[in-house]
Parts: structure tokens; sequence; C-alpha cells
């Protein structure tokens, strides 16, 4: 039951000049997963938190939203990045798509983060 | 930015007699990261999909639905299992906890599954 699980990121999020837009760029390799994207409007992208480090990973209270004048509480009752395996969703808009290029508006990640998954949404 | 990535289950999914109710039960050692979750009414689990053959994480384009007759799209588009990271993600209604198990209506899980993480949802 507790064998680790891979993951292969499909490709990273790229940002762009104007902060409430993204681009996701896929891999070659995994361009073909896309067919037909373009008919949908909203997208759930799922991604890794990268910048987190190890440490982060083993929190597993936290104070919620960093505000320490609130108890701590679960991770898992938690929207928190601070998890055991940080894997950030986000329900996104898609404006447009390039080839293997997605552009969205309302993804919150880093620029660089991988991306896991995309999802009809 | 293409390194394999490597996840920890957090617990699994285990089956109940009545169809539309399952339970996650974590390991021990996350327990603390479920505090506070009784306030929640709703979650959001992502699992993995563990009875999915290898191969099946190599098809980029299904037919939707498995409809033969319908057109062939890519998996990013649509919400097949089929896809190179097949996490589950659903949105699920929190009954009871009960220690480290968690009673959940709504999760379409196989029993086994690997739980990945819960987010409030």
């Amino acid at each position: 039951m507790a064998e680790p699980i891979t993951l292969v990121p499909i490709g990273h999020v790229r940002a762009r000049t104007q902060d409430s837009l993204k681009e996701i760029e896929l891999q070659p390799q995994f361009g073909d997963g896309l067919a037909g994207v373009e008919s949908q409007e909203r997208l759930w992208v799922l991604y890794w938190m990268h910048q987190l480090s190890a440490g982060d990973r083993t929190l597993l209270r936290v104070h919620p939203r960093g505000d320490c004048s609130r108890p701590k509480r679960g991770v898992f009752a938690l929207h928190s990045p601070s998890r055991p395996n940080p894997i950030g969703m986000t329900r996104v808009t898609l404006l447009r798509r390039e080839g293997n290029r997605l552009l969205v508006e309302g993804l919150d990640a880093l620029a660089g983060s991988p991306v896991l998954d995309i999802k009809s949404g």
C-alpha cells in the first residue's frame, strides 16, 4: 500500500508578463493528449509545488493562511501548500491553444512548476 | 523540468458494504494532518488509479467514455482514467471521522487505491 509512486511531468508552467495569465507548455511527446482541448472553456490543472522544501512536506499541522493568531489545523483540512504530496489543483480558463502550449487564466502556480495532469473542467 | 517526481501514499481507500460509501484509512504517521477535518463538509480526495496498466499510461487519445462511435480525443480534454499520471480527483462528502479513518460519500475510487492528498473542498 505504501510503495512510492512515480510521476512524470507532462510539461511546465511559464510566466507571462501579465500576472493573471500563464502558459502551460507540454513536452512534445505529450502534445497528442491535447487533441480537441480547444472545445473546453475550463480545465483542471494539477501541478507540483516544486519550490517547497523537503521540510515543508513533513508539516502536518499549520496555522491557517499562515496567520499565527489562529490555532494550527491539520493540512488535510486546509488548502495549505505544506502537505506530504504538494500537488496543486486549480480550475483555469483556457484562452487559447498554440500547438503544445495553452494560454490560461487563473493558474496560481509559480513559473517553472511541473505540470502533472490536465482534465476537462 | 522532466525529472520524475516521487509521491508517498498517505493512506488507501477501503470498500464499505454500501456502494456509495467508502472509507479512507490514513497511515498512522499522517493522522495528525486530519486535525480539525471534522469541521469540513466537503473534501477533495486525490488518489492513484492503481489498477491501470503501464500501457494505459501511454494512451494519449481515447474514445470519450469508451464509446467507439465517437471520435477519439486527447486525454487532457477528457476525464478518462487513461493518462500519463492517472491521478483521480473527487469531491466527496465527509460523513464521519473515526481516528485515522474518514467515512465519505461519493468517492469513485476502487478499493485499495492509494490516497495521495486530501484538501478542504
